[in-house]
Formats: C-alpha cells, structure tokens, sequence
C-alpha cells in the first residue's frame, strides 16, 4: 500500500496546476466597467443559484447519510459525505473560475485570439483538473484512512468507497438535472420572445433573460458537466479497483489508480499543446492538446500492465476503452458538425418547414446510436476476453484517463460562449466579436464531442458498476427467462422515459414562466425594446433558480427510491434486471437526444452562415424552432440520463448488504 | 383431436359473416358520378400500390421458403407459405371492402348518420372478422393436415406452426413500413404544400396529393394495421398451443384454439350492438361493441377453463390481459384525446408556437409509457404465477380474442375517413360534411385506443414467442452478467432505434419528392389551383407507390438478417439477449411516438374546435407542425416496431434448429 504516495503526488501536482491556472486568470483584466458589470450579474447569478441549490442538497446528503450509517456501514456513510462534499467543492471551484473567466476572454479577445483561447481554455483546465485531483485524491485518502487508522481489510476498505461514488452521484443527478433545466428554460424563454418575438438577436442586452441564459451556460454546462464526469471518473476507478482485487489482489486495487495518476500527468502535459495562430486553427489546438495526451496515456498504460501486473492483457482492456471514447466523439462531430453531410441535408429540410426538419433531426439522432453501440459492445467484448469483468472496469477507466484534458476542453466551450455574450452586451465591435465567434463556434464542436464522450463513459461505467454490483451481491445469474427480471428489465427501461418526460416538462414549464415574464417587461417597462430602459434581469434568473430547484427534487428521488424499492421488494435479481434495462434505454435514448439536439443547433448555425437564404429567411425560422426543440433533448434531458443510470447501478451496489438481510 | 371441428366452425362462420357484410356494403349506391369517379382514383390506387408490393414479396417469400426447406424443416416452408398466403388475401379483401365502402358510407351519410356508421363499420367488420377467421382457420387445417395426413406428433405439428406465424409477420412487416411510409409521405406532402404553403384547405380537391392521401389511409390503417393484428393473433395462438401442450398435453393444444373461438363468436354478438342515434352517440356505439364482447368472452372463458381445461388459474391469465388491454386502450385515450388534461395543456402550448408544442409532445409520449408498462407487468406476473409461461401466453391470446370487433373498430377510422375526403372532394354540402366529420373524429379516437392495443398486445405476443422460444431452444438461462447476452441486449435494444430512423427519414425523403411535385404542378398546370384544371393525381400516387416500395426493403431485411446472424456468430444465448432488449426498448418508443403523435393531431383538432384562437392563427400553425411531425411518429415508425419485436422472436423461434445444429 505504500504505492498510493504515487497517487497522492499526482492527485497534488493537479490542484497545485489548478491553484496556479486560476490565479494567472485572475491576474487578467475584466476590460470596462460595462464589462465588469455585465461579468458580476453573470457571476452573482450562478453563485446564488450554487448556494441555493447546495442549501437543499445538504438535506438531502444528511438524510441518506443517515440512512446509510443505519442500514449498510459506518464507513459508506463517511465515504459518502466525502463524495458529496468533493464533488460540490468541484463544481463550486470550477464554476467561480468559469465566471471570471469569461469576461477575461472577451477582454483578452480585443487585443488577440490566442491569449482569448488561452484564458477559456485554462478555466476550462482548472474545472478538469479539479475534477481528477479531488477525485483522486478523496479515493487515496479515504482508502489510506480506512486501511491504516480503522485497519480495516483492503477489500472491505475498497467495498466502503462505493459510498465515495454514491456522495459524487447524488450531487451529480442534482447538478445535471437541476443545472439543465436552469439553463434550458432561459435560453428558451429568452429564444423564444427575443428572437422569434421580438425580432432582437441573440444576447441582445435589450432582453432581461440574456443574463439568466449566460449564467446557465455556467451552471449547466460548466457544474453539470464536471458533476457528471467526476461521478464516471470515480465510480469507473472504484470498480475497477474491487474486481481488480479479486484477480490481482492489492496489485489490482492500485492499477487503476496508478493508471489515472498517469492519466492526469500526461493530460497536463497535453495542456501545454493547445495554442492557436489564426481562427481557422481554434479547434485542431484543442484537439491536439487531447491527441498528445490520449498517445502519453497509451504508453504509460504499456509499460503499467508490463512491469506493475506483469499482464498485457489488461493493456488490451485499456486501449479499448480509450479507442472507444475516441471514436464515440468523432462519430458524435461527424452526426453534428456542419462540415459533414448530415447536418448539411438536414438544414435542407428546413426548406420544407420546421416540420420535415424536426423529423429529419430525431431520425439523425436515433441513427447515430449505432456507431457508438457497436464501439461500446467492442470494447466490452475485448476487455471482457482479454482481462474478464475487471476489463470491463479497466476499460471505463482507459475512456476516462485523459479526462483532466478532455473536460478542460468541454468546460472551454461555455467559457468561450459566455465571452461571446459579454461581448456582444458590451457592444465590443465586430472585430472583437469575430474573435469571440471564432473561439465559441470551437467550443460548440468540442460541446458535442465532450456530451458524447461523456455518454460514453457513463454507458461503460455503468457497465463496471453493474458487474461489481452481480459480484458483490453473489448472483452467477440474472435471468431473463424469469419474469421477475423481465419486470426489473421493464421497470428499468421505462426509467429513463420517465425520466425524460418530467425533466422535458420541467423545462417547458420554467420556460413559460420565463416567456410570460420577458413578455411583461417589454411590455411594461417603458424604452426597454428601444434600449433607453434596463430590464428586470435579476427576476429572470430568481425564475429560473426556482423553476430548477423545485423541478429537480422528483425526477432526484425517483433515481435513488426505484431501485431501492425493486431491491427490496421484487429481490436482487430483479434489481439487476432493471439496471440492465436502464443502461439499454439510457445509453440510446441520450445518444439520441444529444445528438439531435447538437444536429440541430448546428443545422441552424450552418444557415445562418448564408445558406437556404440566410438570417431571417424561412428556413432559418424553421431552424431556430428545431434548435429550440434541441435545447432540451441534447442540455437537460439527454445529460441527465448519463446519471440516472450510473446512480442506479451505484445505489443498486451500495445498498446490497440490506438486501441480502431482507431476502 | 375431434375438437378442431369447433375451431373449423366457429372460423367459417366469420367468414361467412364477412362475406354477409361485404354482399350487403356492395348493394348500397355508390352516389354521383364525381362521388364514383373519386372512388375509383383511390381504388385504383391502392389496389395498384398492393398489386406491386405483393409483386415483390413473392420474391422475398420464396427466398424464404426456400432457406427454411432447406436449413430447417419441410413442414415449416409449408406453414410459412399458408401464413404469408392468407395475411396476404387478408389485406386484399379488408382493402378491396374499404375502398368499395368508404363512397357508400359518404352516399349514405347524405340520408342520415347511422346508415353512414352502419357501412363504414360493416367495412371495419370484414377485415376484423377476415383477420380471425382465416387465422383461425390456417392454423386449424394446418394442424389437423400435419397430424392426420402426415401423421405428425402433436407437438411436433404445433412447432411447424410457428412457420405460419413467420409467415403472417413477414407480410405484416412489409405491409406495415411500405404502408406506413405510402400513406404518411402523401399525407405529410399534401399538407406541406396545400395547408400550409397554398393554404387550401384538407382534402381539397385542387390539391393532387389528396387523392394519394386517401389511397394511403387504406393502405397504412387498413392493410397494414390488419397485417399486424393477424399475426399477433396467430402468433399469441402458437405460442400457447406449443407452452400449454407441455403442462396440459393436447388438451393444452386445443384451449387457446377454442378461446379464440369463442372470442370469434362472441365478437360477431357484439357487432350488433353498434348502433348510434345522434352525433354525438358514435363513439359509444363503436364501445358498446367492445364492452359486449369483452363481458361475454370472460363469462366463456371463465366456463372453457373449469369445465374443459379444469384449471380455474387459466381463467385469471385471460381476464388479466383482457383488462391489461382494455386499460392500455383507456390510457391511450386519457393521453391523445382533447376531452382530457393532457391534450388541453398541449395545445395551449401552442401559443409559445411550434417548439414548445413538440418538447410537450414528446414529453407526454413518454411519460404514457409508465401506465402501459405497469399493466402489461402485471399481466405478466399474474398470469406467469397463477398458470407459469403458458399463462404468459394464454393473457395475450386473452387481450386479442375479441379482436374479431376490435379490430372492426379500428379499421372503421380510415373508412369513415376516407368517406369525409369524397364529401368534400364532391362538395356534397354542410351537412353531409357535418355527419361525416362526426364519424371520423369517433374514428381518430378509436384509431388511437387501436394503436394502443397493438402495441400491448405485440408486446405480450413477443413475450410469448420470447418465452417458447427459450424453451424450445432448451436453455435455462439468458444471463445478463454474461458479456454476450448483454451485447445482444445492447444490439436489441438498438434496433428500433436504428429501424424508426430509418422509416422516419424515408418518409422525409418519400415526402420531399411529393412536395416537389406538387409544386411543380401548382406552377405548372394553369388554372388548377382557381379550380379550373385537374391535378395529375396519378403521378403522385405513383410517387407515394415506388417510394414506400423502394424503403420498405433495407428495414425489412434487417429484421431478418440481424436475429439470425446474432444466433448464428453470437450464440442462442446472445440472441435471447438480443430479443429481450428489442422488446424493453420497442415496446417503449413504440408507445411514445403513438401517444406523442396522437396527442398532436388532436391538440391540432382542439384548436381547430375555436380554443386560442382557432383556424389560421399562430398556435394552430404550431399545431400543424405538431400534427405533421406526429404522422410518421405514430403511422410509420411507431406501429412498425410491433411488427418488428414479433418478427425477430418468431425469427428467432423458427431458427432455433439451425442454432443448435451450429452450435
């Protein structure tokens, strides 16, 4: 156990970069008062809502910690509020980070597009390598606390951090689905009677829920997102480190850490290639960045198996996750850039209306399932007969090793979005704004690669928790010849459709609250449309924080009570069944709606370009409502299902022991 | 085996009853000349659109045959031939009947509202009498030939059935995409360019894609709904001739064989009882039937199972589908009809305009899932613990054996449809419009509840087949903690995801070309849109005709090919995976595109009724493109996905010899 200083040091080396990243961004200028003005409200709405969200979550985090130190073990408890506290600490830190640096971006943006990217992209570093330094190191002290001062046995220590991935997946689901609804109700109340309305563009300062859209761009998409990927990251090492256990003894609880020690190195190093010359250049810098990284991965993943385990073997299982993750995004960019055929056609259809394109777009997104389910099950296949079930693990946690660079370039994207936005409401000029367009457009691509990756690695984590979940509990089988599975199975498949359902009407019904009060301002404050009035911008954020917090807390419990109840009242096996028939319809339903949603977006991006007429035209019209209807599906709905099917798998393990007392 | 004479007769009289109806709809005028020439167009039409799909299933029907002459038994490629013969015949005669009766029922709506119901339901009576009479009729000749002429065992003779339920559901598939994308291409092209773009209204006969459009109701609604229902039917029948043979022996055998006679009787008491005085009194008549029926095939059943079968638990399996289906129906119809919450919330949507419209669809689609599935489940359970997987089986033949009127409700819809398109095609006036219009939207109702149903009871039917084919294949366990079975899960349950995108862009591209056309005779043909020229109606029948046919093949093949290949390289095991996750998820989106797309037509409807406006402002422009987004979602996509969860289970079923000889 004295390898875990190796994991430590990485896990220190990390936070010691994020520590160092954020004071360079915070040494910036903000740029003019208007700007810091603008940058202020930004921040103040998305600590507010931080806050408020955390106040409620602290309720819930007590009580199932209480539940936990009742039911399952002392440990899993302490574990658990370890993982819920790191994981908002994370999402608090990157979320601060975020809201600095978006006005230093645009500020940045004025004198030249490489010291813009570079602003963006170092928050966008801080939020990643947060995530694997807190997640690493949690998982090394609290290991090291449970071995060494409550000496407890190795495999049982490793069996009480499951509630370490329980904590980060409880304030995940909440994040996610509290943070979409957020950011989709006010970007679709503010689309919806700015643009369409009122005929005002985007981020017009003239609308009072520009201010609610930018700061959801952070909540959502910053927090949400770093939530997301921290709860794949430790719940795909925890696996893998408890059926490391049972092949390679304590050799293989540490491969997996040790693996992403690596990863973490070899993604700061990857950070030092991202650097631009021209706006042609914004993305193959990202890109590049997370090339370089993915390759150092790759070799210090050979030399790890080699001379630690002394097993190729598990190289194999490690390299098929990392080629999966891969390709899953470049899949993603081809179904949703504008450089590729089916965005191009399906801008055509607007032509016809928004109808043809709405129908156009759900098929792209369900055809686009494919690629991903094909490369998914052959990194299954691999890993499984290469290395067995802790392949499986080692696989996930291959996808996910150069997450400190791969999120840094997800978390860019919203940076750079909001930059765009400050510049715009600052009325910066059109050089600057070129700028700013240039370096948003990137993180737009990089935003849909980053949701793929992201599914991705939730579909192959949920995959480890479930095996570990079958071991743990001692069933050889989960059988589905036997109706009470076939009934888990449905219940579980129906999960995510529920799921989808209430977050979708969540959205719709924030969204029209907000509508009704844009609405109103224009209409009763006097030169608002004419911009000789400052509209009402902290109410729309106050709409949008209430609508999240009080649409989040259902779809929240039902995650964490089904499973629990199938558990106990229909028995182990079904609950495996309704984990498996979760991680069916989760995976494709949120392929499904990212890439719509993303196929869209940019459908609408590529007319606006100037083709089918441009701006204003009718298919443009067509296009905006496509991308409405996409907002929800590829930010909300979509995201959330990443969660929902790992938090299930991590309840289902975590609350094992009550069931085998009950059954 | 003396009993098949109660089977034998019980089918005759069906279709005795069926040629009865049909003697009598032929006798009735068919009205003026307009009226008569309108009908024949779409006669003409569809008789045509079957001649060239039959042309180019008889290729595929062959190949077939042939592959299961040669790999697996004779007697299947007999059973196989029949099956796909009498779908076949089945879907001519129910279509040659509704397009003779849908100008009578116009002609007779002129006198009064019940003569035109009494005709237009007569014609839903011989397909739905059509359907269970020949059904029940192949299968008991099939059996009584393969045990007294080729003295084939019993259970021997019932497993070569399934060749007659693989050949119901090759046609049905067929018929069902190639109708589904004929019927929704012209559908959604007349309405793109007429409503919307020339802005005349439904149905106008200036507009020469009405005519394809009418051709499509019968070709989709009728032929292709018929196809479907026939093989759930036959395919529920098997499935527990082959369960119930090996707990009750031939008595086993003969049981589901005399319920669905019974039910035949039964069905052919409640079409008596469809009779309307008032307006207002149609969708009651069409529900009395039903209710009838229902009582009275409970009351049989609950006599067949104590006194022939002396096993009372068999009757709790029948009433627990009976009710599992007429609840599924009731759900449909909270969730699509404009008299409940659901629906009124849509529409007011509507007024943020097309995109919040379809986010609130969408939503309401899925969230209908959960009250299927829960009752589908506790059919399941109730019927797998009181009577074990013969029970499975015996509830869905229990929810189809008043298919004999359900199904003549439901093929009554397009009928009624159809005969409101000659009414206004023929100008007959207000009132005759006004009678017409109440019958069809009676039928938009049931045609819902009968979306609905099929979908319950594909379900049950492919749980059926999934559970004989386990047996029959002998294993005792699909392990979902085995890699393979969760790969052919994941293949599964990406198939409907892969097939809905398929049919939904085929119709975009089916329908894109109508569009063009018709554009190009608005602008083309002088005079035609001030009424003074004809349209080519021809020239885009043909247009719906060659694109159905030209995109119905690549689904179709897949269906096939992809459950014997993943028996063939995977293993048994992994294709019962595979038929596992094809059910969770095709039972799931099937469900959500029928309530999505049925909830928009009718919030379109509601609207149209005079709320937020009403005709021609912006929240019903929104609801048009919600009904014109929900036409392939729930005549296309949707219902093609019970087809395909029942073809790939009988697929799998029919190749289990191959599979084991390979194995």
């Amino acid at each position: 156990m004295n390898d875990l200083w190796f994991s430590a040091v990485a896990a220190v080396i990390a936070l010691v970069f994020t520590w160092l990243f954020s004071v360079h961004i915070k040494r910036q200028r903000a740029g003019t008062k208007e700007m810091k003005s603008l940058a202020k409200m930004i921040q103040d709405g998305a600590m507010t809502f931080l806050r408020r969200q955390y106040t409620i979550l602290v309720l819930f985090v007590i009580i199932v910690a209480i539940v936990l130190f009742l039911f399952v073990a002392k440990g899993t408890a302490v574990a658990f509020l370890c993982g819920a506290i790191l994981s908002g600490l994370a999402g608090w830190i990157g979320m601060r980070t975020a809201t600095t640096a978006n006005v230093r971006t645009a500020n940045a943006a004025r004198t030249s597009l490489n010291k813009g990217l570079g602003i963006a992209f170092k928050s966008g570093a801080v939020m990643g390598l947060m995530v694997v330094g807190l997640g690493i190191l949690g998982i090394t002290i609290l290991l090291s606390a449970f071995g060494n001062l409550f000496s407890v046995e190795l495999s049982n220590a490793v069996d009480l951090l499951f509630g370490f991935g329980f904590g980060a997946s409880s304030i995940a689901l909440f994040a996610r689905v509290g943070g979409g609804i957020f950011t989709k109700a006010a970007d679709v109340g503010a689309d919806l009677v700015g643009k369409v309305e009122a005929g005002i563009p985007e981020d017009d300062p003239r609308n009072p829920a520009v201010i609610a859209d930018n700061v959801g761009d952070n909540v959502g998409d910053v927090a949400g997102m770093g939530a997301d990927l921290f709860e794949s990251y430790v719940g795909s090492i925890i696996s893998a480190m408890a059926l490391g256990f049972l092949v390679f003894g304590s050799q293989g609880v540490l491969f997996p850490l040790l693996l992403a020690s690596i990863g973490i190195l070899c993604s700061i190093i990857g950070t030092f290639f991202v650097r631009a010359k021209t706006d042609k250049h914004v993305q193959s810098a990202l890109r590049n960045g997370l090339f370089v990284s993915s390759i150092l991965v790759a070799i210090g993943a050979y030399f790890l198996s080699t001379y630690y385990l002394h097993n190729i073997n598990v190289f194999w299982a490690t390299i098929s996750g990392l080629i999966a993750g891969i390709v899953i995004g470049l899949s993603t960019e081809y179904f949703t850039s504008a450089s590729y055929n089916p965005v191009k056609k399906l801008a055509e259809t607007a032509k016809g209306g928004p109808a043809p394109l709405i129908i156009e777009g759900h098929a792209i997104g369900m055809f686009s399932t494919v690629i991903p389910i094909v490369f998914i099950l052959a990194a299954i296949l691999v890993s499984f007969y290469t290395s067995g079930l802790f392949g499986i693990a080692i696989a996930a946690v291959g996808m996910l090793s150069t997450l400190g660079i791969s999120l840094a370039v997800d978390a860019y994207g919203p940076v750079a979005d909001n930059a765009g936005g400050i510049a715009e409401m600052a009325k910066l000029g059109a050089n600057v704004r070129k700028r700013t367009d240039a370096l948003d457009s990137a993180g737009n691509t990089t935003a849909a690669i980053g949701k793929g990756f992201a599914i991705g690695s939730a579909a192959l984590t949920a995959l480890a928790l479930f095996s570990t979940f079958a071991t743990k509990a001692g069933i050889t089988s989960i059988n589905l010849t036997n109706p009470l599975v076939i009934t888990g199975l449905f219940i579980g498949g129906t999960m995510p459709f529920l799921f989808s359902g209430l977050t979708m009407k969540a959205v719709g019904r924030a969204a029209n609250t907000m509508i009704e009060e844009v609405r109103r301002q224009f209409k009763e404050i006097k030169g608002l449309l004419q911009g000789k009035a400052k509209g009402d911008h902290v109410k729309c954020v106050a709409i949008s924080t209430s609508g999240a917090l009080r649409e989040m807390v259902l779809p929240g419990l039902l995650a964490v009570i089904v499973p629990v109840a199938v558990g106990v009242f229909l028995g182990i096996e079904a609950l495996g069944g309704l984990l498996g028939g979760a991680l069916v319809t989760g995976v494709l339903l949120a392929i499904t709606m990212a890439n719509a949603g993303g196929a869209w977006d940019n459908a609408k991006k590529y007319i606006e370009e100037g083709h089918f007429g441009g701006k204003g035209k009718a298919p443009h019209k067509a296009a905006v409502v496509g991308d409405t209807v996409g907002d929800p599906y590829k930010d909300t709905s979509g995201p959330s299902l990443n969660i929902l099917i790992k938090l299930m798998s991590i309840v289902a393990l975590v609350f094992v022991p009550l069931f085998i007392a009950l059954a």
